[in-house]
């Protein structure tokens, strides 16, 4: 059922009645706060609203689809693709204070959770019971599990425990009609089709998730952390390429390259080699015997590819610095400039080097400070320009460069996102990867759950999706 | 497109322009071959056809669309829920020609398939890679890919591994519209929506799969194989559940209960304890030394629990003996009477022997032969009733004890699947564990895919599951 508003006040009005005040914002300050994500993009939302339970979020999606206007879900605004930027005139659903975690079982090892339960609190949270939440983005301190689910987000550690759709087993979405709806479930398959799967990594543009169940993992009951030094990123390459070679599957296999060696030294003292070309972060998870072995042969294979240097972290307190080295990447590379932009491609391993070299190219031809850090394993770019966004057509150069390194990436058999989502910034990239007859099969699931396009629309799929939005051929 | 036909023979004689008389099948007998898969429903097609190209697949799917004939696919026909079970009156296409293994990348380790792939063929293939590929249901020998991607089969060896959904990076499909469409693709999690997570379950209703990107598992350096004895299977149950606990995921994990041993010992001699109450199976691979504390704690949880015997296979000769007599369970039994009945239903680990309690006591109730394997590790039964069909109202009594035991499995918080699908056996039981929003949700998403609904008609939904086919409410 519909309601009619004569416009959005009178809407913000009934939020209000419904929510209170101060859960309740039109003030163009408080739109301000809330027009961007980690990003570039930024967009006007008409009222921000913070509901704190599902049954609120459902009358909320009722009376902005009653008025006709788009409604946008956001969490911890991390994002770095614009998927959680706020469309013009939207409804802002801000989610960070349904932040709750209940049902924590430890047999079955699942919990549910609140969409706005921050990713590493989950975690901390489940100390005693040792247990984790296996994906860890970098922006684990501050991302939220409901972003983590609309990202499908990865992390260095999902090298082996695979992104947040294998970590997801169901979700609680609100529907555009405001109808709630359980997708998924604990079962190993649950029976019907995947739309649990579905859901993950569409940004909020099927349904608002409200609920998430999570598997949870085992911490293992040991772990050894490895830093191996290289004179050049080729070296490390190769290194990485004969490790997975080998039949191993490191639990985290990360490189980071010269410049942002130096920059995150500056910044962590970890003691990292500056000077180096590159540096892989290598970790193996288990029992204490099979991963002496593990890290043995990794030792192997990195001294056979010229390694300069293997440090091995000695106890809780080097490894958790080694760590905070790589996690830091970003917030490190903030300190020589105001603004950083972050690119995320994938590309086969075995075109590693020959990509990078062209993206290196690429930022030179722009004139752009370009830091990579990659996690190597299984491929997946992160390379990072370093700028001052108030220089005068600055953002228009870092935005076409990247653009650029996109297309390397594609051109060499990869594919335009590894874990960052498509929103604002990849959209118009997706008919590089898909064809015609693929991106209408795309719009008409969407259409499926959302036939009027008010669910975060003018993210994910380009304009002209739909075969009939086309010129008949 | 849509072509005009005055009827089905029209039809054949096009098909048979298309494919020649060989590949087109339109008598009863030949109709009759492929009325039924391994479960007890049955249908009659009106022509039957045996592809070999996708090119073939999107002709014959544009051809009997546009006479409104119903399409089903079908592989090796050894599914158990009657997902390739054809409608009356259908175009029966029949996969199994579609066999050919393109573009195996050791390196990527992954490979494209056809559907027609026999399970087990795709391992052997790929031996001198030292390569595998993981799902590894008890149909391995006769089962193709693309049922197991209809199905999202599991196995054995999916406790760890995870089933078929997790070892398929994409798919090529023919829409009812005759495109051709790839969904997926090699890189770790691909841009857009995952329509390749929809299909894998699908069972051939939003698209025919003519080709598959399978991932492929390094085979492991070291396996440490088990065979545990207890005198009841509350002992074993209880064994498993600690097993889990400890933070140790086996390869696999799996239980037989006494009557299915001395069914399985009787037909393959693998001295299996006959007289015990439960024996599990239980196997862990990776590096030697790593495997040889993992096989410790499991013996030492097992000698807690009661364990009367661990045997520990001393070579491959004797491991490959304790699989085939898990492996045969099925055949073993069909040595007793000539039909039987093999449920799938999933409870949590905690409720299994409760469970299992009261799926006796329903074989007891109903006075029929009850034999019992199951993958332990993930709580999934496989309750088997072993009977005559020949015998009076016995397939409807056998039907009506399994429809039980499924709502003794979902009354204790489990589903009503696990491996096998939904087809037409459990169709009507999805409204137990869905509710009316659920399987409107996914009735819509089917009908992005398949507006007039020509695609496998009459599985997984039951009937009315679009809200506008029912009354108002």
């Amino acid at each position: 059922m519909r309601w009619g508003y004569d416009d959005g006040m009178d809407l913000a009005a009934r939020l209000i009645e419904l929510l209170g005040a101060t859960r309740v914002h039109t003030h163009p300050i408080d739109r301000l706060i809330y027009a961007k994500d980690s990003g570039v993009s930024s967009g006007d939302p008409a009222i921000v609203v913070l509901p704190e339970t599902t049954e609120e979020v459902a009358a909320i999606v009722r009376m902005a689809a009653g008025a006709d206007m788009p409604i946008v879900a956001r969490g911890a605004g991390t994002g770095l693709a614009g998927g959680a930027v706020p469309a013009s005139g939207s409804v802002l659903v801000v989610l960070t204070r349904m932040n709750a975690i209940y049902d924590v079982d430890e047999i079955g090892r699942t919990a549910w959770v609140g969409p706005g339960v921050i990713n590493l609190d989950l975690s901390d949270a489940l100390v005693d019971q040792d247990l984790h939440f296996a994906p860890d983005p970098s922006s684990q301190q501050s991302s939220t599990i409901g972003g983590n689910v609309g990202t499908n987000a990865g992390g260095p550690h999902c090298l082996a425990e695979g992104s947040t759709i294998a970590h997801v087993l169901g979700v609680e979405i609100v529907t555009v009609d405001g109808d709630i709806m359980v997708l998924g479930g604990a079962a190993p398959d649950p029976p019907g089709y995947d739309l649990r799967g579905l859901i993950v990594g569409s940004e909020g543009t099927l349904g608002i998730v409200t609920r998430v169940l999570v598997r949870l993992t085992e911490n293992p009951p040991d772990v050894v952390t490895m830093l191996i030094s290289f004179d050049g990123i080729g070296d490390a390459a190769r290194t990485v390429s004969d490790i997975i070679g080998s039949g191993l599957v490191p639990a985290a296999l990360e490189m980071m390259d010269g410049p942002m060696i130096e920059a995150v030294e500056n910044f962590v003292h970890a003691g990292l080699p500056v000077g180096a070309g590159a540096v892989l972060l290598a970790e193996v998870v288990g029992h204490p015997a099979g991963i002496a072995a593990e890290a043995d042969l990794i030792r192997e294979i990195a001294v056979a590819n010229a390694a300069t240097d293997i440090r091995t972290a000695t106890d809780e307190d080097e490894r958790a610095l080694l760590w905070k080295g790589r996690k830091s990447a970003f917030g490190a590379v903030a300190q020589a400039a105001p603004d950083y932009y972050l690119n995320d491609t994938v590309v086969p391993r075995t075109r590693f080097v020959e990509v990078l070299d062209e993206i290196c190219a690429i930022a030179d031809r722009y004139d752009l400070r370009l830091l990579n850090v990659f996690h190597a394993g299984d491929g997946n770019f992160h390379p990072l320009i370093s700028f001052d966004a108030s220089e005068q057509g600055m953002s228009e150069k870092v935005v076409a460069a990247s653009h650029e390194m996109v297309h390397a990436a594609i051109a060499a058999g990869g594919t335009l996102s590894g874990e960052h989502g498509i929103g604002i910034e990849k959209r118009d990239l997706m008919s590089r990867v898909f064809s015609v007859d693929d991106l209408d099969a795309q719009a008409r699931v969407r259409e499926a759950f959302d036939p009027e396009g008010l669910l975060n629309p003018g993210k994910i799929l380009p304009e002209g999706s739909r075969c009939f939005d086309r010129p008949a051929t």
